[in-house]
């Protein structure tokens, strides 16, 4: 790819060298580093004597290849000896990053027989007579399911539940850290769609919330649509709503920034599937001027031969001047880029033709479809997926809000309006006054994002009206 | 039913009354509480002036009548108003009882990197390489499915998945609190057999093992016999085998105290279900000298009309002098009598015909097949699933460390053997020197428990030979 690499700490490195203990033995070991491009973060010596020093080298390299060049290169230096080499995202991960822990206290039999027998019988009969209480008395008030079939994992691909499960930890991890929302990987052995679908209805009694997550496209939409029309809960493909929400927030920003309104312009978007297709969808519904949809066969317009269901479906709404040609001549006179396909689709010269003033927002993970360097020679605005680049789109910022404002609102449901108002949260969070070329989003470790985003929420998502109850477990 | 009931604190409730503030009041209050036959635990004065004093009394009662009953003493008492009651046990179910938490920290960029996007892929691409890998690097290591239709919950029936999440939450919180254990709680929305199979399977690749729980017989045989043969990690129905465990372990303590031997002996079980059945298939295992299976068409014999596949095929292993007659005649001259059926199914007079130092395990919850004080009259040894009695049997002594040794073997199956060194090991955390009539099971707190039935599961359920992996995340 054309963007270099920089070294980051998901691809850290612990070394455990032996070395001879003289004054420039540790200047020689943190240079060669260095020259090796890696970045030191820190240096532990475990033991030394008169003769010898051993010490735990930590440093961020840029990928796996790097790591091992960096450990090379340690190992080639006269007097020292690489003993062990540790990747500490590797030990992060041992034995996973979530547990199930109690809320209540188990310590002797006064304890028990509230929590488990003989008391939980009252409960379960309470929720039996009125099951609204489940919401009440059990988990199901705070708790989401996420929910994949390992069929589209980050950008891997295809690579089954197992593999699935480490990212839907670490997005469990996330709702809890952000918004305080208790999330459990669903990894599903089956890509059947019928059968996800009966299974994912069959797990909703636990659940205030469903979270799709990298379920390969077209599957996605019906799987999506079908849960819908079965659940009393809400059910959200993160990787298509997510995404289109905090797209939609930048965006927003991005106009402001070059004084332009989201009537007047035209956007290309390059990748027509799970994420393109939300983002459009949103657009269109912000009242966009026009959008055209690429992917691998250039221009999506009616008529096309071979369109599949859902692209035909796409292009009735999409395209108004029914535009058909490649990636780059769609570019050419748009006034936004967005995409969400795969690395290195454009150059310079595609983004020096757009309208006076590009937005770009190049989001391919790892690699965008443009160096984001080269863009920014000619877009007066640049965002990536990345986060060592400004303006990182990272779906981060809507999730755990959303969740939070779905689940106190006791949603049934999710809707077109709740996710532009979680956009207009996010893009609040920076403000017209304060947005500018590189500060158009929030960063995620902004606190304010996910409450705006959950109260946002909350108040399109109406709650339904709650029974009497003062919710204090009263008796009479 | 015969036995009273004792206040427990399963039935606790808070009053929060106003009474006029002279120095004889609160005297008063507690009285009446006495009098009511309910147990004062706290007494909180929330507010005081020279008139009157507010105060929080919380109190043992033994069922919600007797709560309200209580409740009506104190209203009619003069000079007292009662302001509001609280049933502390809803309170403590309110919003569940166990939450997601992460084992990672998330408060930076770096740390993000490692345990979500970039850093995270990397960790998938390893599992997709080596799928055994989901063992060490995600939960599936230390993460339990307690799995339920809601078909038998509890002794209340088939109340659904809803009104069954009460008793699997607060069992995931016993399996963290007794053995480290992450459990994680699916109630389906469906009580088909093949249905139920498809989605447990398709849920394995998270858990490193499955305990069924409150799924009615005989569904439960099928289920767990399919899920079984399907998945290569273990499945264990706990209304079957974790109660025979503890059967098993009371019994072989029961005996040394008596002087007799399994294989000389004769058992009648009052209940052949589940549990009944699971705990007659282990006593064969251990070698009884027979077992007499009766339900409510009395004792079980080959040639019965009528019989079930399931029965046909329990009495061909049972009843060895294919007799038959009532449940008291079948008592009449055995050694052991084991109830897993219904209250009230015996007197004294049937334990008074059974063999010299009678043993009665009176298991059905809550109220047992006699009431346990009359079999003691007649009885050697007397136990019952009551935490108010002596010699309570409570599955909390067998579960959690089952699934500990499980977990720990990396076990792909279960056995009847690891079951018979689970039985083993409770017993033998009494011991045959401290064992008594009052003392044949360990308390549910006693913390040697869980760690000597792991120890024993593990033994038995030997782990599958590792990779050469060391388990620190070592790169080279």
């Amino acid at each position: 790819m054309s963007v270099a690499k920089l070294p980051s700490a998901g691809f850290s490195i612990t070394v455990r060298v032996s070395l001879t203990a003289d004054a420039g033995a540790i200047g020689r070991l943190t240079t060669a580093v260095g020259e090796a491009g890696a970045i030191v973060k820190a240096l532990d010596v475990v033991s030394s004597d008169h003769k010898r020093v051993v010490v735990d080298l930590t440093c961020d390299t840029s990928d796996s290849a790097h790591a091992e060049r960096v450990t090379d290169a340690l190992a080639s230096l006269p007097g020292i000896t690489v003993r062990k080499v540790s990747d500490r995202t590797f030990l992060l991960h041992l034995g996973g990053k979530i547990e199930v822990t109690p809320k209540v206290s188990l310590r002797n039999r006064d304890e028990l027989s509230m929590a488990y027998t003989p008391g939980v019988a009252r409960v379960c009969s309470a929720i039996a007579e009125n099951p609204d209480d489940a919401r009440r008395l059990t988990i199901k008030r705070n708790t989401v399911a996420v929910v994949t079939d390992g069929s589209a994992v980050l950008g891997l691909g295809n690579l089954g539940p197992e593999a699935a499960l480490p990212v839907m930890e670490g997005k469990a991890a996330l709702f809890k850290k952000f918004a305080g929302v208790d999330a459990w990987p669903v990894c599903l052995d089956t890509q059947d769609t019928d059968e996800i679908v009966e299974i994912v209805a069959a797990l909703a009694p636990v659940y205030g919330g469903i979270n799709l997550e990298d379920i390969a496209a077209p599957r996605c939409f019906e799987i999506e649509a079908r849960l819908r029309d079965r659940l009393n809960i809400p059910v959200f493909h993160d990787d298509q709503h997510g995404t289109a929400i905090v797209v939609l927030a930048a965006l927003t920003n991005a106009l402001g920034v070059v004084g332009k309104n989201f009537g007047d312009i035209r956007v290309t978007v390059s990748g027509a599937g799970a994420a393109g297709t939300a983002i459009m969808n949103l657009l269109l519904k912000r009242g966009i001027g026009d959008v055209i949809a690429c992917d691998r066969p250039g221009a999506l317009y009616r008529g096309m031969p071979g369109l599949s269901s859902a692209w035909k479906d796409l292009v009735e709404r999409t395209n108004r001047e029914n535009f058909s040609g490649t990636l780059a001549e769609a570019v050419a006179g748009s006034d936004v880029f967005i995409g969400v396909s795969a690395p290195n689709l454009l150059t310079g010269n595609d983004i020096a033709r757009m309208a006076t003033d590009p937005i770009v927002f190049a989001l391919a993970n790892p690699d965008p479809e443009i160096d984001p360097r080269e863009a920014a020679e000619h877009a007066a605005i640049v965002a990536t997926g990345r986060s060592d680049q400004p303006n990182q789109i990272n779906n981060v910022l809507a999730f755990p809000g959303v969740f939070r404002g779905m689940l106190d609102a006791q949603a049934t449901g999710w809707s077109d309006d709740a996710a532009l108002a979680a956009a207009d949260a996010i893009a609040g969070v920076v403000g017209a006054d304060k947005a500018n070329a590189s500060f158009i989003v929030p960063s995620v470790f902004d606190p304010h994002v996910a409450p705006a985003v959950a109260q946002a929420v909350k108040n399109v998502l109406r709650p339904e009206p709650v029974n009497g109850d003062n919710g204090n477990g009263e008796a009479s």
